[in-house]
């Protein structure tokens, strides 16, 4: 196997790539990147699994001679690290004594290899059954839910997005427990035969968005989405993302999501988000309570740590309730759902002090919403 | 105590002396910031210590009623990030329920206080014996030496930077055994009686650099220095580092460096910089040892791991010697001594495969050098 590639497009091909290598290796191989190509024709392919995570992405190169070799991902990528930009880089590998030659300039290097042989194979899409969807969105509802999964238990259900394809609506829900998150996004024109759920590991959807959002300008991409024998296909015309699924039965979350609120307040987003910031200063580490009292046109918000202090801030909002609520929330729960959302405002929903509460988008309030459980205090 | 500050100038105030603080806490004052104003004119006066370094510095507040009080620094810190720029923020003490009250806008928080008279004194310099440097120069001098000391055992004198100070030079050595850098810095006009030697904790010049680099634009300042009763005073116009001396004699450094080399070649620092990472790539990571041929007009670099790979660089150099050299370094070190020099080009002298190597500034060979002691191989 001989070719030559341009430095740039390699090091950032690997470094997508290296993302699904295993982190503490059993097997060697597994901290490898698997590079081929078939012809003199074919575009360069790299692959990287961890056995339940792959990545695929293809490259241009000069190929002299076509074949099939391992190369560990770590040293490849300080390689190409300390090699100039814009450079051509030459790759010669000799099968027999398992050594990989590198050349760039001056700079030689030679790097022992494994076979290609005993690389794990990576599960093959049936691009047939494959729904194309816009990429933008696609991220954008995987931002929206992916923090709400749980990150104590990832192979649990609770650590995997409930995803679900409808003809006309892609749903994606995340919950740990204590929050939950749901995104729903209109579809049109999509051609399904039926409602396809699966649960999708959260760590699959955030490395997905990762390279979505770091490869790329062109944000008017769209993804190729399948769901086949216990695997999710991600695609974009740059890489593809392969991952099992988490087994078993997801919430019945409909339920949990109350479906009117007595009571309604609306905030400004930004001003919410820094008045919580400053109140949870004095919020016990242990805890991170903050407690909010709405009332006629105001929000206060205070926190306390025995023997360290305690901290008070207040902002005007929209609330029109006679009656006046106290109600305290992991403070961390409700800065994570105003992250990610958009709009200007926010909607806070509830029925009571230890009700669930919707954090909602003003401008989109059926589109997303963020469930956080109330705590109790005192 | 009451006063009210402009909330920037408070917050780099308190960043800048709470690194002075004590990490590990066993009395939980050494993690508070003392915040003293003797009148309603004067500046007020913030001041930390760990009992071996301290840092103080001093700012401009409108002070309604005199006092003295300590808050935690970690907590002052998290509430100042969170206030608005610009703001200005009020602060009262009730000495009796030994609370702070802050307030700014909608924001107030209550923050416990340690009582003043608790918090450990920090030596005063005797200004009139100090004397005056230039705080740029002072600066580069202590960068050029602090990375040599050792990092293993800073309570040992070999954790420190020799600093000699005599009427027409101020000399800065460091070394951890493996290497050894010294800087020598011409001075003028300086009254001082006799030279004036100590061994200053590395951690002690690192700290004074890090804020005499980050707190001002204004590189034109002067900086003035002491060494008073076991101590060393160092002050800017903008903040004080008090901190102790190690004890102890210093090793006659003198006598390692080699006072003629037969061996020198000259080369482009950052073409060596550069070559000597790309071939650390394949260095052993438990070694870290890189092997450096010279030969008329060219340098090889090589490194190798077993089971993982070598690699090899070359580059042009000057060198007439009509033997060829081959000589092994941690690259670390050589790394360490190139990133911290100026000029373009950069001096290797030795006598030998395993004698002691001075890499030199090409520009100024008198006022730096840094000493690698090379590594057998083979």
């Amino acid at each position: 196997m001989k070719f030559t590639v341009h430095r740039d497009d390699f090091y950032l091909a690997v470094n997508s790539v290296q993302r699904a290598t295993a982190t503490r290796v059993i097997q060697p191989i597994l901290a490898n990147i698997l590079i081929e190509c078939e012809s003199s024709t074919a575009p360069l392919k790299l692959s990287a699994t961890d056995l339940d995570f792959s990545l695929q992405t293809s490259l241009n190169a000069e190929i002299s001679i076509p074949g099939r070799t391992t190369l560990s991902a770590k040293k490849l990528s300080e390689i190409l690290a300390k090699l100039p930009s814009k450079a051509m880089v030459q790759f010669e590998i000799d099968p027999v004594v398992q050594s990989c030659h590198i050349s760039c300039g001056s700079s030689v290097f030679d790097m022992r290899t494994l076979p290609a042989e005993e690389f794990p194979s990576i599960p093959v899409i049936d691009s047939t059954s494959a729904i194309e969807l816009s990429l933008p969105k696609l991220v954008q509802c995987i931002k929206q839910t992916e923090f709400a999964a749980s990150k104590t238990d990832t192979n649990n259900i609770l650590g995997g997005v409930f995803f679900k394809l409808s003809p006309d609506m892609l749903d994606l829900v995340s919950t740990d427990g204590s929050r939950l998150a749901r995104r729903k996004e209109s579809l049109e024109g999509l051609t399904l035969a039926e409602t396809v759920t699966a649960i999708i590991p959260a760590r699959t959807l955030q490395e997905f968005m990762k390279l979505a959002q770091t490869n790329s300008g062109e944000q008017t991409d769209t993804a190729l989405v399948a769901i086949q024998n216990g695997q999710v296909f991600l695609s974009t015309t740059r890489f593809n993302a392969v991952s099992r699924l988490l087994d078993g039965q997801y919430p019945r979350y409909e339920q949990l999501i109350p479906r009117e609120c007595k009571l309604q307040a609306k905030m400004n987003r930004a001003a919410l988000t820094a008045a919580l910031e400053r109140t949870a200063v004095m919020a016990n580490e242990r805890t991170s309570i903050v407690r909010m009292t709405l009332s006629q046109g105001q929000l206060v918000l205070a926190a306390d740590t025995p023997d360290v202090g305690n901290s008070k801030d207040m902002m005007p909002i929209h609330y029109d309730a006679s009656e006046d609520l106290t109600i305290a929330f992991n403070f961390r729960f409700v800065l994570d759902a105003l992250k990610v959302m958009d709009g200007d405002d926010v909607l806070m929903e509830t029925n009571g002090a230890l009700a669930p509460t919707l954090f909602k988008d003003a401008d989109t309030p059926d589109a997303y919403l963020c469930l956080v459980m109330p705590v109790q205090v005192k």
